[in-house]
């Protein structure tokens, strides 16, 4: 069972209307809305996997219900008053987003979640901590949340930013999945230029696995003291939103197998490349991620250092 | 006790910004959320004038408990499956609006919606129903209340639009309280020039008063064979939102006390311009309608065909 822990879930709202107007009235044609969130999309591709997935975090009366219904095994308590809507209207090929700041959980939802994790770690195989920490809840969340894992012996990866992540590095021994923007802000270095480099000190200081991804370039890899660049088989073009949520289920979907590093980096990177295909975040072209995981060029990179 | 009917409720969202940019991602610094529509608005002030009332409609499972909380008697059984958002951007001096258009009800809704307003109306004085009507309920939805409301001998105020405007005018009986556009549309004209006569023919069809809101000039009402013309005794400036709610409220205010229809204006004007003042629709400036209620100018309007 691969659990996967949501801090900050969102009721992702999506409006299509002809074209967005400042200081007009719009009458909405169509409104799509479902439960959303980066831990709540990993479990929905891992779902799609056939992988047994719990989706858990704190939720509010009605989220859990709607996730329940949408078929994504999920355990989402009413801890928070109101769980934050992302609004996005769509039209005139714009896309526009109003993000919800979400209410401030009061100091007894850290303890509920910590407990709500506890209980599903008994049963779990590999712990995905993904996105935003809502307002209240401490930026060392999941980096606690990591801990407890690693003390049952479950392996775990983070898909964090910001302070989040640089508390998670602080603490070490998780799979870390930074973008090069997130590596960037955590190395408060100017745009990383030499990714490997860069994937090899941070991993250096964690004393475990980072995974870079690069988008439609694939990613870069750092684990046992070993790199490598995974370069999906053909350029995609499509919606990346939760594209990085696929790569993170294929790094979990590897390691709950137990995969070794070059096993796992082809899944990682046919279901980024599948989920672009998709419409919906969360989503992946199950047939395209069945054709590319074979021809996933899984390349390692010798360090310059040794070389030299 | 004055009832007040909302066939379309909606929870009014509102996001502060600094500017909306379309094509841009948008963090909200603040929302403030709150169940509306036109009929809750009526009843908000009402229940500010501390005249018994109470706003029914049909709603989710939050609505109510939420409306409730606000300190408005209500009863809004969950007979949708969600109460429709109208979201609101505000920044930059600039007010954008995204409004839902809401589930469809089910046709059972019609029923329960006729059954709720009956057990209401035998401790109501005055039914107001304001607004539209919810997808899946029929246009003549307001019509049909009124008559049950005229069948129990109560009388009744309607502010409506379009279709629901149209059937209510053809079954007569009802107070009509059409702002000029909307009567420019009910008696498919081009915009109405002369409002005092277009007011009496209306209500010559009706056989009932007519009240033609306009705005900062106050209105026009029709009612036992007269007219009169009731103006406000400042300009004010503000925010219009709700003004005509507001004046819907002094009109069922002023029906529930007994009062003359020359009694009954001054508070419908006074009301109509101190919810200009005010921050948010459903809020009147107490201080001011009450400054302002005795210096209404209510003037009659001498028909011209009678002049001749």
């Amino acid at each position: 069972m691969i659990l996967t822990v949501t801090c900050n879930p969102a009721v992702d709202v999506t409006y299509t209307l002809d074209r967005l107007t400042p200081g007009e009235v719009h009458r909405i044609e169509t409104v799509h809305e479902r439960p959303g969130g980066k831990g709540v999309n990993v479990a929905r591709v891992l779902t799609q996997l056939q992988q047994p997935t719990i989706a858990v975090g704190p939720g509010d009366r009605e989220f859990g219900r709607l996730l329940g219904q949408s078929g994504v095994a999920c355990d989402f308590p009413a801890l928070l008053p109101r769980v934050r809507r992302t609004v996005v209207t769509v039209g005139d090929g714009q896309t526009t987003s109003l993000w919800e700041p979400g209410p401030v959980a009061t100091p007894d939802t850290m303890v509920s979640l910590e407990r709500l994790v506890q209980v599903h770690l008994a049963a779990a195989t590999v712990l995905v901590v993904s996105g935003s920490v809502a307002p209240g809840l401490p930026d060392t969340m999941p980096a606690r949340l990591a801990a407890m894992a690693q003390r049952a012996g479950v392996p775990v990866v983070l898909d964090l930013d910001d302070a989040p992540l640089a508390a998670a590095a602080s603490s070490g021994g998780a799979v870390l999945m930074p973008n090069r923007e997130e590596l960037s802000r955590l190395l408060a270095t100017a745009p990383v230029d030499d990714v490997p480099a860069a994937a090899r000190a941070l991993s250096a200081r964690t004393g475990a696995p980072v995974v870079v991804t690069l988008g439609v370039e694939g990613l870069v890899a750092v684990a046992d003291g070993q790199c490598w660049r995974a370069v999906p088989p053909e350029a995609v073009v499509g919606n990346p939103t939760g594209a990085g949520d696929a790569t993170a289920a294929g790094v979990a979907f590897g390691l709950a197998r137990g995969l070794s590093w070059p096993e796992i980096l082809p899944h990682a990177v046919a279901l980024g490349a599948a989920a672009v295909l998709a419409q919906l975040a969360g989503e992946v072209d199950l047939a395209a991620y069945r054709r590319w995981v074979s021809l996933v060029a899984v390349k390692p990179l010798v360090s310059l250092t040794q070389e030299r």
